[in-house]
């Protein structure tokens, strides 16, 4: 079977991918891809997703410079959840990588605390300054 | 505002939620919630999903006695996605924690290897010995 249709699209021909950080453990940020974001992702060993908001295919960091390397790609016991072990590029040597289009570490920065979800983590660097 | 109201539900009312080991860091299951599941995720400090499979609530653990004790919750920058800190329970102590249906640690035990998805994690228990 085609390594492509081992895999449950949803309705929309869509999966669900989690991008984790390899040497960190950090989970980084969620997306989705369709079969020719999978199979680009296979060739380039660089995460493309497809993005919903836009409509179209997204290389990540093709703007940014914020690309992520594959490391290893892990598949669910339903076949139907993608996770990505990757190295974010594109930051500041010594500092922590930035994947949210935010300029923080992870797109999970608001943590619920005491009944409200509350920014924790540092903007690393200015969003204008990474789309410029 | 509503901490519930904060969070941006899909068509269907349900947000992804992501399950990720407290003490590892491993990313064990993917799952999804509807309001409902969320407050009571909420209110019991343990993960409780929303079934799309069986169209109802789940409590994992309920039948297998894995439940996930919750340390943290983390919302995404685009208020539609839910990272779950929590600690898996239930299995042997020393032994590593199971998640998965199928027995094992983490629903992500396929891996893409040379062309094909591998399983490559062990099964722990035999799921007949977990929902018996």
């Amino acid at each position: 079977m085609n390594c492509l249709d081992h895999i449950k699209w949803d309705a929309a021909g869509l999966v669900p991918v989690i991008a984790q950080e390899h040497g960190t453990g950090d989970v980084l940020m969620f997306a989705w891809m369709n079969r020719e974001a999978l199979q680009l992702t296979m060739d380039k060993g660089e995460a493309v997703y497809w993005s919903r908001s836009r409509n179209k295919l997204w290389h990540k960091g093709e703007e940014s410079g914020h690309i992520q390397k594959v490391h290893e790609m892990r598949l669910d016991c339903d076949n139907d959840v993608i996770l990505l072990r990757i190295t974010q590029q594109g930051h500041e040597p010594e500092s922590p990588s930035i994947a949210c289009h935010t300029g923080r570490h992870s797109c999970f920065y608001q943590r619920f605390e005491a009944g409200s979800w509350v920014a924790v983590e540092p903007v690393l660097k200015d969003p204008e300054k990474i789309y410029k």
